[in-house]
């Protein structure tokens, strides 16, 4: 089903790296989706100094004709870029030796490195933003449909690790929607705002002359990026927009991934993964491992170390900087990587989740309605007032059973039935506005994909 | 000017801690300005129960009367904490005991310690954010004082650290101001997001029936803050917007400090740091350290690390979490502050900058013009094609004097008159879109503003 | 039992710090403890001088009998070290006009600021290492008895959230053991090792002429502290050292709290934190959280952060840095602060454990013996082969009742008798090692002791 | 020089990750590294257990045949991981399937995923560790030349940006020196210390009943690596070790390249990279970029994310983790990636330094004796006073050339001449211990290295 990563790629995929990416996303990313980009810039470039006259279009219709991926070897470029410190120069040296001479002065014109891999990674990560945007989707649609079909299936919830009071599997989903839903928010309008980079030799585009800006419009406008107001070498707000949206996907993806393993635990039992060939282990036969949940966890854990590298390179000094630039380059096709792997996998999870309704009802019962304490009191309170009722139902739940003490207990029997007391002991009658919750987070779901 | 730091605020103010932060924003995020804030929650929660019918509105008014911050002791309620895992629990006890019996029941009712906490931390961020904004409006216009008196002065731009072509102060100062800016806007749109927090123990708001909603949305309106449509008691994305906002303030003024800094080294000489009894050495009576740019710079290399924390504490399993949540409280109140005092300090810094620049034109002149090749080259190659040009300029670079060379050069002279090469070799002729960059620059800080 | 931690101690006490700190190890890192480390700092810098004959004896003496804390008020220290950037500068200031105007010029003679602040927070590291190193022996001492109490306790493993095969509760404890008596190791070497600093305004300690070394010999004996061969003024590595065993001590207490809060879950219940008193919830009386737990988990969160934060301020350039430098101070006491409070809290989690042997078998029969299909499989091979084997048993485990499924097949039964299924099944008789590795972990740490 | 990148290694070469590492570590780091360590695992495995008397000698011996990495395609083994969450697995299942039916019941008996991954990554490390080391010998070798050559050669010191005080060019170099050398001891005693990880599925090694710890030892002897008490699982601090040896050396690195770019800055002109075909730029044929410097810049920027990624992934549940494990993988990879670019890359650029004597006495002289104030200052002490020396220097120190004010001021004349004044005011005599503290590190680093 997958397709190989193509060694050639460029990226970690391999032996380890396609258990943190995934396949489509990854195939956005690699070297030569990169290569792609730059030459996609440097074409842009030649059609936008046309455009405002700085370039002849026979020039530009050369060059055009030269930026083709496959004219290049990326393993060889990157080998030379060693001598520069970046890719671009060789790439540009190699594209000038191909076009006819003629056009020569006119490649890569009164552009810098900077211009062309910055704009190349802005296409990257916009490319890359589809798959992983239908992987979002995927996930969101899946969270909402466990969010509808249990929107009433009861189950207890947990607060630091211990069970707490009743809630719904649908209102636990619904979190999980919300949680995805903002996380695909943030990234769709970070991807929207990544924009071209021209700027030339310091930021002031000298060699336009005069038509700067309009060059500058113009090769956003075929790259279809938006333009900024003045170039933005040194100012990287619109990265972090972008890790930190990334950031929050794996935060998102994350608590998804952690309930699932939590859930899935033996002794608690209520979902499983839905894969059948996978998760198995060589030497425990009777083992099923949680697999996508453990991998998307693992992306989880890299986030913040990716998110920080990247807010750490974002102070740039003087007009290009030495290094923080450099520094950006990976550590944001990592995150762009790890979110792929994470939604695809998260999408993966919760589409093939298989949900015990019996089982979660089993745990619910197991402490014999202690969980329902709260309940009790509630209904007691009106009679005797909240802090008498407290006291009574606290007395019963030391008990070692606690519906039997309710009933045994004659200050609370003055007051409740059996069936008051069963009612009260109901963990459906105890939900809040859970069904609720649910309800509205399916209609925001629904409100941002309409 | 500055007042004390109190020592009761449970700030790091003190020996070091009033270096990372400014008085006026920590003030806001002590351990007084938290109780206050967990305070005000309680009596919202009141206010709100009574507005819905949970809670008899005598008994909210009893509440509302103690809630006070006067009325507790932080360090009591601190050592308190240590039991419960959070200062909540032993409040809600002092609380409860101060009222009025008949009061006592409804006293934090349907609410659980993480509705408080994190609604008082809301709180406390949003109150932080005002004088956290007047620091960076100030610093903002600043910056724009400085990029409209400088638009055209001119100086050298450097690259990777090396003179690289003629620039203007202005346009720097421009970048400065579209990085603070935005930061700006970005803390703004996150501060202004931060929710109410109200689910109950397992975010169902069981305990209040059908009234959960109608509750939560008094509770909101009556701090005055957004309410959400479900309860985000393990969705943090919020958190994660203020943390990338602080992040990225912290880069913005990071960036700026980093430059004046560098500008203001000895060797370099362009700007100074402007507040006269500051920045002296003891050892060194010759020396002035720019005190401002190096506080802020100090200040940015501790933003990654805390944004880092915050989405690593940003995976709640379950309904909450066990010790995620907690692990958010400090990162989160040392990120504002540390942003407090970089706004404040960048500010103070850009106010008082000194700018210099005749040593700019200086520094610019120092290298012979050799900045200016790519002018000269372009200026040459109507006549010769930009591929001759390009060699013939190179050829005059390599010699020890530029300009000398390029006169003597027969193959230019040919082309270009000594009033020609003076002209390429002017910088002020050599700076592209660097004037209507400043200008745009301009005019969306303003639009900003309006 | 804990004192409160006094309001002006300058550190994050109150309502929230107290949570990630300790009392004991809180006090070495306040403001006090390093205000009087400065003075320590400062009065060895009088008497090393005069040991080389330097300064004055006589000015010695009377600068050594100012440098007392109670003298100077951190408060207004701290206010007026925004001035110089540093809180040293201000101190000098101060500590000059205190003494006699005979011993003026001998104050702080030779020295810089950063030499002061360095061997201050030394100072204070190791200080604070004491209280650290006995939460960390009791720790320790804490594993090793449930490890020896349990060396024989059965219970199933678990992998990636799963039941597993059998182990015991000691070996469990083993680990936890070697992990926190490792981290003893690696904290008691980088404290051990943190140096003295004494360069002089460049690192140079031209002020001493040639009597430089020996003054730094002599300051560093005066101090208790190890002597480097040159100032490491931009050389952090000792810190660097520190952070990182503090990193790993967050990392070893967090493994145990981890698997503490794990086994607390309801549904586990193999073991509970012990303190009666705490853990308690307002809203729900029957829970009981495992705070120590939390607490140690939360503190565990922020180690990679601040971890990171040090070592990206371990960059200095030139002779001291503008930045990097004043960056490490907070987050060094942050550190070492989390690293007390999670040492502390893990002592006290452990040597309280309630340990439910019963329900650790419970659970590890609940699956029938299926945790124990490679045992059965390792008793057939003999007589089938490996490989037959292992198909036997994956057959049967795949049937509603193992044990059963086992007994009724033929082919399994023509070698193994109902007592051989049942040997095989008999966790204790697949457990290994487990008992030799207690013994050596508990060999290991009698000698890492004795 | 250096050989192409193999575009089958799995690391990120091509355009961008050969920037960031060296081709002969990467060799090490790469897809056939790590399949060959993994099958040189499964290999000792079965070699031991053969020696342990659990498997067959002659399974061994056909185990053994098959471990060869040409067998196995990496490509397909990373895409068959996916269902299992790790290469292991599959690879594995090709191993059995490969070797004769006999052996098949032995092949990676007793064994976990985890030992299999956990040992070749130890094994891949220290592989890498031997080019890593030859680049960081290369590096301490130049430095240690540098410091030698220029033990004498006076400069200005620097601190806060600001010209400071005089030192000496081999002072620098020796800090330099120093900080890489303690970087290289921690680095070997990490890698030294890397263990083989043999615990089979739960950590007791079951299987092999009481030959386990027997196993264990010859499978660490046949390999080369240390042994453990006890199986490290869930204990991480092996790798929290490297991860921070590797963090030490990248700030190492670092503080030589951000001097190196800062005194390669045009206006202080200090040094300048020596290779001569690097660092050019397409754009300004004038300039000259510090290519290496921008490089290692740029590794040390990443270092504190990977860090503390690899420090956020060390706290694991139960006997083996659903996730923080595999989180490890690609960071401990990445991180040993940019060492070895790092370390590379800075002896390249010590090795190839060029210094520039001249121009250091010029910025030296520059500012016309004022950072030797303090030397006036202390030659007119002993017959004014400290204080009054001070004074009377500062008075001086503030007119606009120094010299001429210390000449014409007829208190200062009163005792010093104007030999005094140019005695005091060449650097040359205000070193301090600057050759004292030089001999010392190269003494040092003898001894390091004998």
């Amino acid at each position: 089903m997958r397709p190989s990563s193509s060694p050639s790629d460029g990226l970690p995929g391999g032996l380890l790296g396609g258990l943190s990416g995934a396949p489509d996303v990854d195939a956005e990313l690699g070297d030569p989706a990169l290569l792609r980009a730059m030459l996609d810039v440097e074409a842009a470039l030649a059609r936008a100094t046309a455009d405002a006259g700085v370039t002849p279009p026979a020039a530009a219709d050369a060059i055009v004709a030269h930026c083709h991926a496959g004219r290049y070897d990326p393993v060889a470029l990157g080998r030379a870029a060693d001598a520069a410190g970046n890719p671009v120069v060789p790439l540009v040296r190699e594209l000038t030796a191909a076009v006819p001479a003629s056009a020569r002065p006119w490649v890569h014109v009164g552009a810098t490195s900077q211009d062309v891999l910055d704009t190349a990674l802005t296409l990257v990560a916009v490319r890359a933003h589809d798959p992983l945007r239908r992987h979002l989707d995927a996930a969101v649609a899946a969270a909402a449909r466990l969010a509808a079909a249990h929107r009433d299936t009861v189950m207890v919830a947990r607060t630091l690790g211990q069970q707490a009071a009743p809630t719904t599997f649908g209102l636990k989903a619904a979190g999980w929607l919300t949680g995805l839903a903002d996380a695909r928010d943030r990234l769709r309008q970070a991807a929207a705002a990544q924009p071209a980079q021209l700027g030339g030799a310091v930021g002031t585009l000298a060699a336009f002359g005069p038509a700067g800006p309009q060059v500058a419009e113009r090769f956003a406008a075929h790259l279809g990026l938006p333009a900024t107001a003045l170039p933005w070498h040194t100012r990287r707000q619109p990265r972090l927009d972008l890790a930190a949206a990334c950031g929050g996907l794996l935060a998102a993806t994350g608590k998804a991934a952690l309930d699932v393993g939590l859930l899935a635990q033996t002794e608690v039992g209520e979902v499983a993964e839905g894969d059948a060939g996978r998760g198995g282990s060589s030497a425990m036969p009777h083992k099923r491992n949680p697999v996508d949940s453990v991998l998307v966890t693992a992306a989880t854990r890299r986030g913040p170390g990716l998110v920080a590298t990247l807010f750490a390179a974002a102070v740039h000094e003087h007009e290009r900087a030495a290094g923080a630039w450099h520094a950006e380059w990976e550590p944001l096709l990592d995150l762009l990587r790890c979110a792929g792997g994470a939604a695809a996998r998260c999408a993966r999870m919760l589409a093939g989740l298989r949900v015990h309704p019996g089982r979660m009802r089993e745990n619910l019962d197991a402490a014999g309605g202690l969980v329902l304490a709260e309940a009790v009191a509630a209904r007691l309170a009106p009679a005797v007032g909240r802090g008498v009722a407290h006291d009574l139902v606290a007395r019963a739940a030391a008990a070692p059973a606690f519906r039997a003490a309710l009933l045994a207990d004659p200050d609370i029997r003055a007051h409740l039935s059996e069936a008051d007391v069963d009612e009260a002991l109901d963990p459906c009658r105890w939900l809040g506005s859970a069904g609720r919750f649910v309800d509205r987070a399916l209609a925001a779901a629904r409100d941002a994909d309409g």
